[in-house]
Formats: structure tokens, C-alpha cells, sequence
């Protein structure tokens, strides 16, 4: 990885004030809506952050794989479950999605504190 | 919708056994593993589906939002669990993934027996 | 095309009231801000009208194409100005688009009423 | 099929004959220049045809996956080499390529003149 | 971000020249064309390069999306249309575009000279 | 470039190896089909990899161009033969490509031993 998950989250965090600074009203309630959506409701929030991630894969976007794998792992989610979504995200995708698939084990291994 | 649900299962099933006859074996295995991928695990079946139905919002493919509404309304979704999950795939995939959106409210009433 | 301008309109609405009054909360929040978001500002209606349209175009949604050639039209969008952005909808996105191209073409002249 | 293959030639051509009767010239020159990609050089017609197959596959056009199919029969692609090519598409691609699949199959056989 | 503006540019530089050396035809035609595409017209140059911009967002190019931000600000384009620009692309493309906004929106900055 | 090729392999064998003593069946016959699927039948080893190499330019996969470039030219492919298939994948996924198509002539150079 080029970017440790402390390097990722601090450019994440400074370039996300930055653009709600520049005060574009569609930008920044796309922002907020985006956060409400991964709101516990009928679907508990550890399987909103695992759909979430396969649609990540699936798009594959690696930013957004290291995201939701943070925060899946915040609300608990097992090596297990986080396997079994990345198989889902893998048949649905393809092996275009494999080089994110390696990108994604070894973000699980360094959340984890696992060398 | 061009074809109903009866219609379209019917020409899903003629077509896989047409594919299956052809007697490539790479394809035929990719058949049979993607029938493995959303058995039950660590993760529950009708969680595999709805995690099948974002990912296949986010790409967009009409035919499998239909194929994992069908699966995940087996698994007994509810309609509170089938929006929240069009939710994920609307905000994840944007304004580009409404018009199937559309299309599977339609299918997800459709097979509830709903006009 | 399997629809008619008319019977396209008449399925967005019905559907788009449909997922309205199903009350999951962040679509429908999606659903005005995506409204919002063409609003005139620095840019014209015209301009955001026609940006929709390119995005449509490379991301190759027919619905969204359709949308949006009609709202350009409404903005009084010419047919030149219409054209050059399918050109650049065709350079960025490939020959993969020309199928796209040639519904959208027939689009246009089905709302300039011609044959 | 909603539009035999038949169908499907006449509206190309049809709407292929207005676009360029619009006058775009980088439209008009990039059809050309798709046109001339897939002539004889290193490699031969057909298997740069069963490239443009793959390439269809994978980005999930019909009507290219129909175009190419066309084609390289013409430059007497047989099913073996077809199957092999969808092969690579569905596991580029994964499972998202399935109703592809299903659709390419079925143009085949209409191609071959088989039931 | 990885590299700088100028480090950008002379990769870019660098490789297009050892591609046109290249000689492959049909390549060096489409370079041609690419650049033909964004000429002024019935539209102008810098609404046919923030339509570039949007363009690039959705289908998630970093490169491409540094390209059209400096060619728009050669051509005059202010923050704000910028930003609506970005708006576009996000409730097109969806929060799978955010990544790419940050970096957009420090490339911005960048080209403008402010930290 | 990031990474030279000895980086980039060393990386990709390490974190495979980590993926499958992770243990997820799915995830590991996939890998094994993906493997299967290249082998030579109808169409030769090297064809294949070139038809790789054109899905993974049109889906805009650096590390697959890395790998399918690498494993065509141990089949021998021609710089005449790789450029034909740059072309494709270019004319076919457009001006998006390019900036991959950057990176995939370096890759070329690199394992040539060019420069």
C-alpha cells in the first residue's frame, strides 16, 4: 500500500473539509445523505457496511474498500463475514476485481494489527 | 416491463441449459460456483442475496436485480429490507442507477402479487 | 424504441410515485437533491442539462439519455449543440456508446416531431 | 429477442445513415476510424473480431456483442472459438455477464440458423 | 497526491510522444481526433472541457479528471463552475465519485497556487 | 511507475498466497478457474492472453494490462501484436483509456528491457 489506513484517514478527513468549506450546497447534502444512509433501520448497521463494501468491490474502488472494511470492523464484523463479501464481490465482478481483492486483505490484516 | 416474471425465468432456464449443452467447461463451472458463493456461511442467505442485489444495482443489470429480488423475497426480505437496500445501491451507484430502480420496485411488486 | 416518448414519461411517473410512497427516507432525499443539483447557478439550466446528458451517455443509461435530451430541448438546446455533445460522449467513452448514440439520435428527432 | 437479427441490422443502418447525414465531423471520423481498427495487420480479422467480442462482453453491450458475433461468423469463427471467447468475458467479467451470456447464445444459434 | 502538476504532465508528455513513435495507425488517428473533439463550436471550449470534467468524474478517471481541470482553468472557468461541475458528477456517479473529488478538488488548489 | 515489475509480482504472489490459506472456497476456485479459463483450445495460449489484455484496457485495470502484457509476451506476442490490441481496447472503451494506455506502453518498454 501506498498510503498507511492513518495517512488514508487524514487526507480523507482534511480534503472533506476542504470541499464542505467551498460551501457547494449539492456536494455538501450529498455528504450528510450519504452518512444517514448506512443508519441502523431494518437492516442492522454491520450488513449496510457489508453491502456497502461489495458494491465497492464491485465498482472497484479502493478507497471505498478501505472505508467500509474500517467500519464494518468497527461494528464487529469476523474475518469470516468480511471473506464471504469479498466472494460475493469477486463472482459478481470478476477477476477484475482481484487486484482490489489483494488491496482489501491486506487493509483487513493492517486494521486487525496482524504484521 | 417487457417480459413478466413467468416470462423471464422461462427464457433464464432455456438459455442455461442451452450454455450448459455447449459443454465448455470453464463457463459450466463458473455456473456452479456462483450457485455456491451465496449459500449459507458466516453470512445468512437472504443477507448473500441482498448483498447480490446492491451489487447488481451498482452495475446496473436489470436482469439480476430481478434474479436476487426473486431469491431474497424466498429468504423472506421484507419490504423494509428490499428498500434499504435500494438505498445503498441508489447513493453508492448515484442518480444513474433510478431508472432500474424503477424497474425493480415494479418486479419487487410484481412478485408480491402487489397490481 | 420500444417506447414511445409518452409511454417513457408516463412509467417514470407512475414508478417515481410509487418509491416516493414507499417512504424510505434517503432516496427520497436523493431523489430532490438530484433535482436540485441542475438548478441554475454559476452555470446555466442549459449547460447542467447537457453535462447530464455527456455523463448519461459514457455511463450508457438509454433512460437517462432520454431524460436529459428532453430537459436540454426544454432549455432550447439546438440540434448543433446537442450533437457536439454525443461527440464528446463518443471520444471519452468509446464505440461502446454508438449503439447508445443512434437511440439517442432517434430520440431527438422524436421530440423535434420529426418522422 | 425482442428484434431479430434481421430487425436489428435494418435499425443500425437506418440510424447509422442519420448520424452521419447530421454532419459532426468527429463523429462522422470516429466512425471511420472504428471501422478501420478491425482490418488485417498482426492480427488477422477474426480473432480481432473475437477481441471486439470480449470487449463486449465484459462492458455489457448487446448490440455490440451482436455486432461482433455477426462478424466474426462471417469471418468463420466457429463455436468452439466463440464459447472460449465468452469464456474469458464471463470470468473477466463475472456472474454481472450472465444475461450477456444468455443473449449471446441466442444470437448465435439465429446467426447458425439453428432453432 | 502522488505526483505533482508538472510531474503529471511530463509522464504524459513523455508517453504520448513513445506512443505516436509507436506508429500503430488507428491509435495515432484517435489522438488526433480526441483533440478535434473539444475545439469550440456551437459550444465553447471551456463548456466542452468541463464537460470533459464530467465526464472523467463518472467514469472515475484521476488522470483524465486532472486534464479537464487544467484545461478548464485555461479557459477561464471559476471555482464555482468547478464545483457545480463536481456536483454533477457526484449525483451522477454516486459516492463512489467522492474519492476522486478529493483529489479533484486538491489538484484545484493546486493549479490555483493555493496551499 | 509506482512499482517496478519485480515489485508488482512479489506483491501479487504474496497477497495470493495470503488469500487462499484465508480459506474461503469460492474465493479459491475462482482463482483456480481463472487459471483454467487461459489455457490453449480452440483459440491458442497467446490469443487468449491478448483477448485478457483487451477486457482488462476496456475495464481499466492497470494490474491486469501488467499481467496479461507480461504473461502475452511469454507467448510470444509481438510489439506489432500488442499495439493492435491497444488500438482495440482504445477505439472500443475510449479517451478514458488512454491514461492506462500510458502505463500499459511503459510496461511494455519495461519488460522488453527498453529504457
Amino acid at each position: 500500500m501506498t498510503q498507511s489506513i492513518d495517512e488514508w484517514n487524514a487526507f480523507r478527513a482534511k480534503m472533506n473539509d476542504r470541499i464542505f468549506a467551498a460551501g457547494n450546497l449539492p456536494i455538501n447534502r450529498f455528504f450528510r445523505l450519504d452518512g444517514q444512509t448506512y443508519e441502523a433501520g431494518a437492516l442492522g448497521e454491520k450488513t449496510k457496511e457489508l453491502m456497502g463494501l461489495v458494491a465497492s468491490l464491485v465498482l472497484r474502488c479502493d478507497d471505498c474498500v478501505t472505508y467500509h472494511i474500517l467500519e464494518a470492523i468497527k461494528k464487529e464484523a469476523t474475518d469470516e463475514e468480511l471473506l464471504e463479501t469479498f466472494a460475493i464481490g469477486l463472482i459478481v465482478g470478476g477477476s477484475i476485481v482481484i487486484p482490489h481483492l489483494r488491496r482489501a486483505m491486506e487493509r483487513v490484516d493492517e486494521a486487525r494489527g496482524r504484521a
